[in-house]
């Protein structure tokens, strides 16, 4: 059955936006290094960062009728994330779709297929993140679903979960992790902070980290180039 | 036999010229969607746009002896498009063969192989379309054509076609045709034009292309999140 | 064994620092095209250019442990150089190892593998060549040795060997060549310079190169369009 | 956590066992054309055909240790499905695991990464589906965890679960869809058997499906070679 | 518009026939070294070989609905040669459309997609090149066209072209070469048998085909090794 | 310079032949998982295990002149390992290149690029593993070296290593390495015989391996399905 489920519960608007400062790696670290979707998700143009709510979109391959469909379910401050049901590179997305999604205050698009006008997408500032990039135009015949749960780039989306894109990629963060996930972000931004600062003075990792005894026990050899071996 | 077509008829500067507001993805869907390159052929850098005739080579594999001699077709406004005869990543096209084209007026290269000097042909404004970098040389050993018929990247391209090309990829109208995908190019762009706006003002595009009716007939249900199924 | 050999005799800060004006295309054929490494080793960002001596790290796959041993044996100007035993693309490295690497003075990182914080290394100008972006984190578990002489992308590369890198990709020149490559690099620029110049003043490569003979020689033929075949 | 969960409700053994005479297609089309794993997991000798329950695990990247503690969690009739936490191409899989598997009655392996011995598994009869065919070894340094939901080449996969596999590749069908799928599989391969004999008779699927009708009113046009356009 | 020629002219049966003796690699190099289709076209099982007519389908990406338009156009000894417009993995093909083709006397089908029911198939003895195997299911929404020129896996096409295809790949030759490119296979098949005999009594190619003078004019030199460079 | 190294010594023939029993897996894991070649490089027909000493050659892309030198330099259970000097997938050795190399006792080909033929040199025995099947042919304009170090899909070889291959792809010994490793091997399958047996009896890896305790000691859980978390 092709379904559109309305209103489902979001990641709070102020829980994402404290996501802002914090990169994808940080965010997947600081959940147990799980959700980042496969390393083929990239971004259209370098430097965009965005975290915000998944309306989530199950399509054809081919056929792009649903994301009309999933414009409406968008409110602000959410991220348009898309999957084809079988793989398909093909342009499903350019200027007008995102002029709408601009309109109503979506951050940004994440689809796991092609994605087309990257010129005036870039120009309009609407980051996607996409597969592949192909002028390739989709029909509009076969129904899909909306908000529903997906699996988009080998990682399981809900509705409403909490995804980060970066020039890293992008992760998700199930919306009943997102405030403890937030939390050790920030725990390991402060450490990461302060482990900058000491790196930058030219203190080692080996010190900081403590890793020498642990190598040493492992059997780590040095040598000075040319003694004999 | 190699071959060298000299002065083949193209698509007339000004009908090229007139191209230069359109992107491929429009081209493309304003003549039906054909004639699209395959997706693997990038531009070098982002931004460029291009629109011009193409002046064709074929080319043996890892020896870019031809493209020497197809400078000397090229006359301004071409574009050079040039494929091998089995596939090759190899860099065939660097910065000295681009001064010789610009010297020309040629508005750039399409190459399903490598190219190299990125760099320099970037600062340069010289833009290149092409299927990967390396900075791989070639052999100047063997012969092929200039101005046949060739298949790049999948298409069907004669000499004095029309290539239009951009951050989206690359696409030939043939010859014949371009005046007509002109007019559709224009018609397009008016009513995207005015649809940009509506969809700018909030309008939905459910509303704006009257889906409403035909998604029922389909069968699409809509479900507030948390009722029964 | 997992070994470390700590101060091997590298390529001279002067004879390295001499390469910076050429690029990877002039030093791979000024070197008789060898060296190069595979072409899907790509610089993060665009725009870097790079010359310096190689720190070589043979390393687990997912496993960065060993990147933290490395980062004492480098010295200013050194360019450190990575490879997996196994093919994978986790990312192994970031933004603050790049910290401890430019407090240092080390110029960039080549790896096959995976990098990320790619947004922050950007922002710091640290360029990076890589096989991929990934935020996937890596362990801490396995040893790998450091300036051993590694397999990376498909070139053989001693610890010492000078590393050039730029947007066409990246070639290793054997320490004990650099000098002589040094020599034909800067001929081969002065002798493309003066070409550079005839072929911007309209000069065809045909008559610079004198290739018309040889080209009719091996049987190229000229015809008119519309003149029969 | 790494978490070991034991006994997890399986696909009832006769349910599984008959859907030993439907391919993966039919099983694919049965239940609506979901379920289907990535095409790149591919047998790695030509004419298997399994069904069974799924026993899952997560394992880290090129650490094979936590298949040796799945290999208890098995019994009788059970695939092993197996998804690395980040994409590795690594041989996980030998024909020492296979023996112990075949000792227990498991039917076969699918495992989204790569398997060595290839020539001793197909003389012992035992099937896998692979995303690669390596010979390079695993560590066992890190845990993961069996029997928990997983994501495998695409689709989430639930310990108990029906898995059918054959030379098209690999379908889950979810442990409480099971039997209905049964049916509709049969259903299908019945309506299947009489197109199938019609159609060896030489009727045409135009007749048989009644589709020249609807082909008509899309404005499907017939010409005869030669007529004018 | 969605056209289907009827009754194009064909390469003559007994011409084709006369090709069954010739591998693809024969009869590539018989006709210049063109018309080999892209090396990603393979066969679903080894072993078969064979040569005929081609009926061309152009066809939307995931859509099959004129594969069964395409059936009724074959007649015996013919070729289905099937190519999307857009890039599609997507299972087009099974047992059924094969059982309906064989019934014709159809003798296999070349496809740039995907292909199902590969045991069925092979069971059957319908031999099938394809750019990948996947039971991915298509929809039968959108019309396409029949014996019109197509391009597939980068070659040109026309209905009643003569195809040749075995464990090498797939090669097409134009309707009005058929002829001259036979004489041409022959006359290489005896050179090459007579060759054969000699390289297998242990004669050299470096003799049988006087290489030995150009290669020491080009500059290859022996040495003995350990004997000073 | 283009260099034929005549005579190098080889790993002597008995030593090569002792490896006859053991796998790629076996004698990569025997000489501590090393010398293991990219998992692309696949066998042409499954069954075939040679192994024997690397006659080697650098070769240009596209141009196959060198494989009739090296054919001279072969000599009874050699094993021809060649590597093109950038990348291509051209096929350059088909069934009469094959039957010379047969007349000489020569056990079979590695190539890192295309081969053809493949129906002819299965029904010959002729074993080849590459990294394409390609009836592209090439030309024979430009030299390269035989018996020179080369390093071929990832791993250097020099002239004289052992190369054993089979079904799980091809691994390099180093000559003098080859004794140990033949020993480490023999040494490896006798463990695993006796392991395979207690396996075959259904003793667990866990117990035969004493992995229990490790297990327990990094934090693995056990929980009976449905038991509280």
């Amino acid at each position: 059955m092709s379904l559109v489920i309305t209103d489902p519960p979001r990641v709070p608007a102020e829980l994402a936006a404290a996501f802002a400062p914090f990169g994808v790696a940080t965010v997947h670290e600081a959940q147990g290094r799980t959700g980042l979707l496969a390393a083929y998700m990239r971004p259209i143009y370098p430097g965009a960062r965005i975290a915000g709510a998944a309306v989530t979109v199950s399509i054809p391959p081919a056929d792009n009728w649903m994301l009309h469909v999933a414009v409406e379910q968008c409110t602000a401050g959410d991220i348009l994330v898309v999957a084809p049901t079988s793989p398909c590179d093909t342009g499903y997305f350019g200027d007008l779709l995102a002029t709408s999604l601009a309109a109503r205050g979506v951050r940004g698009l994440v689809i796991e297929a092609g994605c087309r006008d990257v010129a005036e997408l870039r120009e309009m500032g609407f980051p996607v993140w996409s597969k592949a990039v192909s002028a390739q135009g989709t029909v509009k015949e076969t129904l899909g679903s909306v908000n529903i749960p997906i699996i988009c780039a080998g990682q399981l989306i809900h509705p409403g979960d909490l995804i980060v894109a970066d020039d890293d990629g992008v992760v998700v963060v199930p919306r009943p992790a997102a405030a403890a996930v937030l939390e050790n972000s920030r725990a390991r931004e402060a450490n990461e902070a302060s482990k900058r600062e000491r790196l930058k003075a030219g203190e080692l990792g080996l010190d900081i980290y403590k890793m020498r005894e642990r190598l040493a026990e492992k059997g780590l050899v040095y040598r000075r180039h040319g003694d004999a071996g």
